[in-house]
């Protein structure tokens, strides 16, 4: 715990640092009704605050005065205690967070007079409190000029994370395992994928901790964001799972594993994982200080498209079936993003943090996915997950085939298109020395995979 | 599928034979972002569309034109394709769902001149495109005078549920029979409540449905709504869970049991667990068709009062302890609410839908949390789940002790009051005869409780 709290100490004093005189509010945000306002969703606060205070507390917001920090707080009165329980007193929260808490009601007489930055809320609630507060629209989304000093600062802190993320995502890590193992031992043929889902968020709910997105678990891995839990599994089917916990403090892990639900792999699929494999190592290969994030994305591109063409999905020279965006219909996403308090971090920002200032995204079908676009700094938390696909929303269309005639064969398109979807995806902290795969504990090869798939359940 | 479709239709039918020529604007809600906009907590459409429409999908709008209904929802373009997969054509969205089903776009065009009553969204993004759309403000929980009619419409209409409605909340309690027999089976000392939570929600992701409502597991059932699951349990605790399944359409079941740890109930925790089981036995046997809800309660406070006579917390005349308020600093909520589409049916509507017309809440500590004053009729759902907790904020005040001394016996409260807290709830139906409990195939008495906690897991 006082680990966690120097942490959060020594990021608040570096944001002051960076902020100088300049004040500013960091806003928990409020809990999002479900179906009526008492039956809220889980409240998880808004990832800015958790990387300031580590308090995971709704309607509060944390004030840097242009000097030093307080934290404004609903306090719960006395009719609280008899449906939430006993709640600690300001001196014991001000202990425990190392830094002055006060209650809310008393933050209008702390805010200094004229512009205080801020970030929109991600509800309109919450933004019409701040705007309320700051007497000035707050709008979702946009940031207003007197913002982006404070956007600015957040982000060149939380682009590069310190001792505390790393033990924090090493433990979500160490559940997201358990979770992935679980989910290959319970694989079996015949039942709905949500009975996979079931055993693989289990460890989670054990842990007392939550998804860190939406868990995609399908047999259809080529619907790439599939978040429908009741496709049968059968025999002939991978099962692709993208599951990650979070940790107790909120930092997310984000992995995805594939595997044949009868336990072992077709001839076709083993030749397609064993290219996507080959696409990760090589871009996992390429990551190291200095390095722009684009050319591991074109590191593991390249790769694909080698080994694509050894399959003979693909005919010519790779690299030119790469720049003709070839590869790009069958890998039609990016190598991966920024992980930290958030599974794609600081995406509530857009594009201001994933890319460099100056950079932007290329329309071409090879980028335009690519969330990422930074030259690589020891620190940073990034996925790599190359993954294939055949998509017939992009596969199975006349003007497409026609055009890709002479690249693409489409007889062995076809030939492999049962194999629907791979994806492999692992965390990796960029290091002085290149980088460190955080999940290599994951079984990975088709060897280690089929032999936790054909494990009983732990 | 042709069942509920079918119901639909007649809810829909019954609803425009209400509304007769004022047209209605019936809307499912926006996503609601957890850590950025693309990170959203599972959507789950606002139970009045689910009502009338069934189906799951965000940013839709039912409108009844005052002849017919139309449906307008966002559908797909091709971008969507690649990260959602296929989806159905308009034509096959008409006929799932008995309905036209047109793009969202044309909306504008359809919407009828004049006041169009609609009910405000859960956040004031679904507000703001309801403004939008209507020309007029609509803002979060209140409603416009043009909006009453299709509030009590819609209230006169989920008050008695059709078959569809008692045939998925007897599925939802299928599951929820699971959950609690898991988490009976699983029950240990010294694990964290989080273990027995994981236990009692894994089989609703197995069978694919979501948690009606934050599970409570916890082993300080004094804490009314403990939501944290981080508590260790011991041999000595009893284990509060008030854990309940959403049926795949949508409703809700509320089961709270309460059990011994050990798998042993002590003698003081099973002295109080039979008056709190006697007190609920007396409720279920009041609930009839004409009988008034508040009366259920008050039949279970006099069975609660003569319960805690005998055991010797309360002394004198059990019927002077209700209407002094004494039993109440032992049960302080309600004995139950409707049950529906939403745990607390149609709390959206504040307590327009609990509260008969001319009836409001009383203050007393007796009955100010009752959530529901109606006259019973047949089809009405209901929880009926009494309590008795030893809640320091309520027992631990030197003025109650002075007020309350030749009432309560303190030093019996004292020696009790490692017991913490028990409730029992069960969901009964409403019948010409009576009421059936859809719940009964849950343990409840002593002795099935203690062979459950003794089962091994199944």
């Amino acid at each position: 715990m006082s680990f966690h709290r120097d942490a959060l100490l020594s990021r608040r004093s570096h944001l002051a640092r960076l902020l100088g005189d300049r004040p500013a509010l960091v806003v928990s945000g409020l809990p999002r009704a479900r179906n009526y306002a008492a039956n809220a969703y889980r409240f998880r606060a808004a990832s800015h605050f958790l990387y300031l205070v580590g308090w995971n507390t709704p309607g509060a917001a944390l004030l840097y005065d242009g000097q030093s920090f307080q934290l404004f707080a609903p306090l719960p009165g006395p009719e609280e205690a008899l449906w939430e329980g006993p709640s600690p007193s300001p001196a014991e929260l001000s202990e425990r967070w190392g830094l002055e808490v006060r209650d809310l009601s008393s933050l209008a007489q702390h805010l200094p007079r004229g512009d205080v930055a801020t970030l929109p809320g991600l509800e309109s609630d919450t933004c019409a409190m701040q705007s309320t507060w700051l007497g000035r629209v707050v709008a979702r989304g946009a940031l207003a000029a007197c913002d982006e000093p404070l956007a600015d600062a957040l982000i060149s802190l939380r682009l590069v994370q310190d001792e505390a993320m790393v033990f924090s995502i090493r433990e979500a890590l160490k559940v997201s395992t358990r979770c992935h193992l679980a989910g290959m031992a319970a694989t079996s043929a015949g039942v709905p994928a949500s009975r996979i889902r079931a055993a693989m968020e289990a460890p989670m709910l054990a842990a007392n901790v939550e998804p860190a997105y939406g868990s995609i678990v399908t047999c259809h891995g080529e619907v790439l964001h599939d978040t429908r839990y009741d496709h049968l599994l059968s025999a002939e089917d991978l099962l692709l799972a993208d599951v990650g916990a979070e940790s107790p403090e909120g930092v997310a892990s984000d992995i995805t594993r594939t595997w044949p639900v009868s336990g072992t792999f077709s001839p076709e699929a083993a030749a397609l994982y064993d290219a996507v494999l080959a696409a990760q190592a090589q871009a996992i290969a390429t990551v190291a200080p200095g390095r722009r994030y684009r050319d591991v994305h074109l590191a593991a591109m390249q790769s694909l498209a080698e080994g694509l063409v050894a399959v003979g999905l693909l005919q010519g020279d790779p690299a030119e079936r790469v720049a003709d965006d070839s590869v790009a219909l069958f890998f039609p996403h990016g190598i991966g993003h920024l992980l930290g308090l958030d599974v794609h971090d600081m995406e509530d920002l857009g594009d201001r943090a994933g890319y460099a200032p100056g950079r932007t995204r290329d329309a071409r079908p090879s980028l335009r996915y690519l969330r990422l676009d930074r030259d690589l700094v020891p620190g940073m938390l990034l996925t790599i997950e190359p993954g294939l696909y055949f998509v017939p929303a992009l596969l199975d269309d006349a003007e497409t085939r026609r055009k890709y005639a002479d690249r693409v064969r489409w007889p062995e398109v076809d030939r492999f298109a049962q194999v629907r979807g791979i994806r492999i995806e692992d965390d990796v902290l960029v290091t002085a020395a290149g980088c460190e795969v955080l999940s290599a504990a994951i079984p990975k090869d088709r060897a280690a995979i089929e032999k936790a798939v054909g494990a009983t359940m732990p």
